[in-house]
């Protein structure tokens, strides 16, 4: 009986991984667990400078949950030790050094994100600084002693930066060890990351051996792409959906997703079986529903999963209702606005609304042809508009405002 | 006037000296020392491991020696952070662990063998425990930050393992990072070392650079070779002269040198000038001068460096009455041999005499046809000799023991 429940746990565990070292350790360990009823320690590790949660990070999430669902336990690490150093170096923009407030804000705001996908019930917190920031210099070099440097040479990145002539401050070298000491720490018996962490975390299967422990089964998942269907999705190229974004941000850009990009999606978001998957290509394909009925569904369906079905239906709804019929969403934001002489010019008018965030993207806006007033295409950037209470300024596809005039 | 007495310090402290970053920062360095009348302070980093200080040691003692004698200040570094962690991958065999008491008394060994060459009341001596003890991970990272990956690897040793895939220890590369954040603590003027530190004490420069401090001024002398005249004298080879040697066997061991090699040790070891070495040379060329003779100076001058003029003498003496004469020195060590039945093997004999250390080595010096028994070669490693008191054995060219039977 046993041996079949955990060939069950397997199948749906392996499910969507790209890596997985090994399934046979993965087998012994979930043999244990269920004979001892003691559930695994899954550990994921999170930058404490970047909170917010996207659906890139949302592919490790799912199957956290799935390990959940099964009866495991998630150590969710927050590294506020590096955080709070940042890179001493001063050549990395991705490092900045954090506050202790800061990154309890992040912290906080952390947890009210992955909570979206995972049971807190079932979820550990810990900050890395517990066991990092009592270590003294000698732990350090005793800690070091148990890797080499051609090790973590092998480490992409570092192989090309390195063959390129790029500097590598020795500090990037004790970062990736700083993360494997953690699965240590935890006794983590499972670490899940995305493909470009593969080499950390097969690093924390080798500490761990040194420290004689049972070394972790390490787990990667694919790396989403982002809205423009090519890069990564991450917050910097702007490509992204943000799970605590309003749902109708989070539909609206499911929206704009490629007809071909959104199976990845309904895949390693919405998990839905690959089975499942075929068959709506497959009535795509000889017309029995419409691509954009799909993508309906499946925008309907990520805000269902972030918010509610009652908040999926109504972005649904009113989204059509713009689009498809043109017509106005149901709560226009008014904009007051200060004006001598009733008259503004048009940059000046949509950084005023807050429908662009500064004048040249205002004028960006303009010349592409993405603002209108009161259903007229504005493509001069130096129009001057005269203003009256009312009035119904447009920037993009879904940015409005209504003007009062002060 | 200033300007000449920099350019007189120069020339002394210049000299012998094989690397050398840079002359006129040094010149500067003086030129602000001698205007404020504050002494340099001038590095050299000891092993706490290898206690037993030999010539190769000596040459650059002798050049901080000069620095004192124009007035500056050593300091004397013990790494005892390190001695003390020793290396936790256990892959060297020279790096082993030491405790607070065996660092101590290495240090304590340390200053009476180092105190033959400098001037105790300008030395300062220091233990890298002080700084590094207390460093956290934290401050480990920070430090890490200011070197580069290829700027370690870059060293001659470190680049040929890594060429032929042999593994490094990440740890070995925190070492190059202690040393050189010695140099930073003690906000050194000059460091001193062979000239296989090159790579470690230019790291010391650049890391004072990013502490804001001005860089130390590099030096490097030459590596001396052993009794041999191939390989640097190192006490692993046994081709060496420890200063803490008994007088008589300082005078033999430098007998024992090669015509060729001692001009490299009146040079290095007696800072005898070039020109005078010329001199000698010449005498011996045109046969003014026996070389045996030329030896004997170089072996007395030695004695009497690190021991007393009193002593060379004597040492002189005793070696030209044994080998020239080949007489009993004065005070052939009596040895008290317990045999029953009046028999005994040359080997056990030699062991218990304690002319052999073992009997491996008892055997291979009768094999070489080193032992003598009242001046009978004894070349047969089973002869039974028949002991009686007073019979002189000797082992080697300077070894002795007379038996008194018990």
């Amino acid at each position: 009986m046993k041996n079949r429940e955990v060939e069950r746990q397997i199948s749906i565990l392996a499910d969507r991984t790209v890596d997985l070292h090994s399934v046979h350790e993965l087998r012994s360990k979930l043999e244990r667990s269920l004979a001892e009823n003691r559930p695994l320690r899954v550990k994921l590790g999170a930058d404490p400078s970047a909170p917010d949660i996207h659906l890139g990070h949302v592919v490790p999430l799912n199957k956290l949950r799935e390990f959940q669902d099964l009866g495991h336990l998630v150590v969710f690490i927050i590294g506020d030790f590096t955080g709070m150093i940042g890179d001493p170096s001063g050549k990395s923009a991705t490092r900045p050094q954090l506050s202790r407030e800061q990154v309890m804000v992040n912290a906080k705001s952390y947890q009210e994100q992955i909570f979206k996908v995972l049971d807190p019930a079932k979820t550990e917190i810990r900050f890395n600084s517990e066991w990092h920031a009592p270590m003294k210099f000698e732990d350090v070099i005793r800690l070091s002693a148990h890797v080499t440097v051609a090790q973590i040479l092998a480490r992409d990145d570092f192989s090309k930066r390195y063959a390129a002539s790029q500097p590598i401050s020795l500090v990037e070298f004790l970062y990736p060890l700083v993360q494997a000491y953690d699965s240590v720490m935890i006794k983590a018996d499972v670490e899940l990351g995305g493909t470009d962490q593969l080499f950390n975390l097969l690093l924390g299967r080798e500490l761990q051996k040194t420290y004689n422990q049972e070394p972790q089964i390490v787990m990667t998942l694919p790396l989403l792409e982002g809205l423009d269907g090519v890069n990564k999705m991450s917050k910097s190229l702007g490509n992204y959906i943000g799970v605590s974004e309003p749902a109708r941000e989070i539909y609206g850009k499911a929206m704009s997703v490629s007809d071909a990009l959104m199976w990845r999606y309904f895949s390693l978001i919405l998990c839905m079986p690959e089975s499942e998957i075929a068959e709506i290509k497959k009535a795509v394909q000889i017309g029995a529903r419409h691509p954009r009925d799909v993508k309906d569904e499946l925008a309907r369906k990520l805000v269902a999963k972030f918010h509610d079905e009652n908040s999926a239906a109504q972005a649904s709804e009113e989204f059509t209702r713009i689009f498809s019929q043109n017509k106005l969403p149901d709560d226009v934001p008014e904009v007051r606005v200060k004006t001598a002489g009733g008259k503004m010019g048009v940059v000046d008018l949509l950084v005023q609304a807050e429908l662009a965030p500064s004048k040249g993207e205002a004028r960006r806006l303009i010349e592409q042809g993405g603002v209108k007033i009161d259903d007229e295409k504005v493509s001069d950037i130096h129009a001057e508009i005269a203003l009256k209470t009312g009035m119904i300024v447009r920037a993009g596809k879904r940015k409005f405002a209504k003007i009062f005039c002060e």
